[in-house]
């Protein structure tokens, strides 16, 4: 380890990061090898590890309290889609040695500020210096009812498809951050916004794990992960493109241009969840939505049989095949 | 996700990675979000997570083997010294874009060849595309007896000070990979090879657990973490210098050099593990020692009071001290 800044590693670690371990006594206050977690009878530990990296997942210009959020709720968004409540969370970073004490400390505010908000804390960690980008790898632990974890399999035919949110927005946002698109100012900092910092539906979990017959979290584009749980089930479904949820921001974007379907609807980064429930749960999702002011949008159904999921126009033209798992379009 | 090599990510998950999850039916066949952890009534998880990366903690051009094989071990010393048995690991792998696949498949090799060895499967993880160096981020996961993880903390006055294998060996290693220390070839050898593939002491993992007070992982040096661990117990210790145990190849460097004794007792990377114990305990930590043969050295004891830790010489002249966790000379 190579001290860093002007606090060094034990200096950031004591004054930044172990105020995020005190709401979680088997964090030892970061003071030991190991962090411990009991699972009371009855309930699974559900353990989701994602990563991200500058110049791949944020820039190294955003906000060091934006980076730290995006990292943590890549794997909130994650455990959401398993029907779990978040407990703890592991983190590794990794940064250049002539990032400042005051980077750092944004960065533990961020986190700071959505462990507030979403119910999770720091259980354990470690840093390490290097020569390239910022990267930060997060693992996170979420706690579910015994043999209730929602998988991608599990859906059947005649389930109705439902997604969180709205579609789209971060992969439009990063085409403008990129100036690979053009927009409003205001439709620009709502996109890039959503590309910065998902949304993770952390209050829909509970619904998902009552409801849900299979779920998975929306980051590698609606397609392709809508390919991923019909595949994993081992069924064809059917998205209707009318139905899928945008923003108004989007939908101005795709008024301009109707090439952008493919971008919205492959473009990855969302963050929602896709799930397929019993054509019976509708009510109580939509009981949920309203509880939770999580939007909820029913956009398709699955069908018997196993190959080739579409999402179709109105005209019965496919805007986009999702099929094994792999996106054409 | 960027695709890298022939194989492409989703190839090489398949391919190299998906065969490690075998041994782990939470795992889900690396197919879902997250991986899922049961825990029996009665037990508990120890949670450890450490990184490597190119030009810090390996060589790049070490071969993709050993270094997936240190990343394993580095963390299996952590669970070791807890006290707790190997389950299931998540990893997190950041590969530059030219890495072949012929390297991938070298790594999971050497990750394919420590499962076996030591237990452990693989649980999940997650794949990144970087332009800067290689690194490897693991979070291990041990099983432990309820309320018997042990700790840092723990240790008290009267108990006997132990460590495994023995010290300094790394540090050695690595002074002549870097050619600041010189020695005979088959000296270099070992060095060199203590330093690229430390060896994680589970097999004392059961014996730690049923005798230890505190134990530590040695990884920044055994003069700090000696300290780090009178500091957690709140006690003081002296490790007598001539019983701690070294190497032929290190004895060979001491006799060359006396200043050496500065690198051996904290130049880090060792993994072996520093405990504390009743003093009754000797007899069947000897035995133990016997019966999984690994080496384990009675070197020091625990005295009342808090502060200062030494390492002394015969003489009663300090080699180093281990002061409020940290390593002066």
């Amino acid at each position: 380890m190579t001290s860093q800044g002007s606090l060094g590693e034990f200096g950031r670690i004591e004054r930044f990061f172990r105020p995020l371990a005190r709401g979680f006594a088997g964090a030892l206050s970061l003071t030991d090898d190991a962090a411990l977690i009991a699972v009371s009878p009855g309930q699974e530990l559900a353990v989701t590890t994602d990563a991200v990296v500058a110049g791949v997942h944020f820039l190294a210009s955003d906000a060091p309290g934006d980076i730290a959020r995006k990292a943590l709720r890549v794997n909130l968004s994650d455990l959401s889609a398993k029907g779990a409540r978040p407990l703890a969370y592991t983190l590794t970073l990794a940064l250049p040695r002539e990032v400042s004490d005051r980077w750092v400390e944004g960065f533990a505010a961020g986190l700071a500020a959505d462990q507030d908000c979403f119910g999770i804390a720091l259980a354990g960690g470690d840093s390490v210096s290097t020569d390239g980008p910022v990267w930060v790898s997060i693992t996170a632990f979420g706690l579910v009812d015994a043999g209730r974890m929602i998988k991608r399999s599990g859906a059947i035919p005649g389930d109705r498809i439902w997604v969180t949110g709205t579609i789209g927005d971060a992969a439009l946002g990063l085409a403008m951050i990129e100036t690979r698109l053009s927009g409003s100012s205001a439709d620009k900092e709502f996109l890039a916004g959503r590309y910065r910092l998902p949304e993770p539906r952390v209050g829909l979990a509970a619904a998902i794990a009552r409801h849900a017959h299979a779920a998975i979290d929306v980051s590698d584009g609606l397609a392709a992960d809508f390919g991923h749980l019909c595949m994993a089930s081992a069924v064809q479904g059917i998205i209707e493109a009318e139905k899928v949820p945008l923003s108004p921001p989007a939908r101005r974007a795709l008024q301009t241009d109707e090439k952008i379907w493919g971008t919205l609807l492959s473009g990855g980064d969302d963050y929602e969840i896709l799930f397929a429930a019993d054509a019976e749960a509708g009510p109580f999702l939509r009981q949920s939505a309203l509880e939770t002011g999580i939007k909820l949008t029913e956009i398709g159904i699955v069908t018997p049989g196993a190959g080739e999921s579409a999402i179709l126009r109105a005209d019965g033209k496919p805007v986009l095949l999702a099929r094994a798992g792999w996106t054409h379009s």
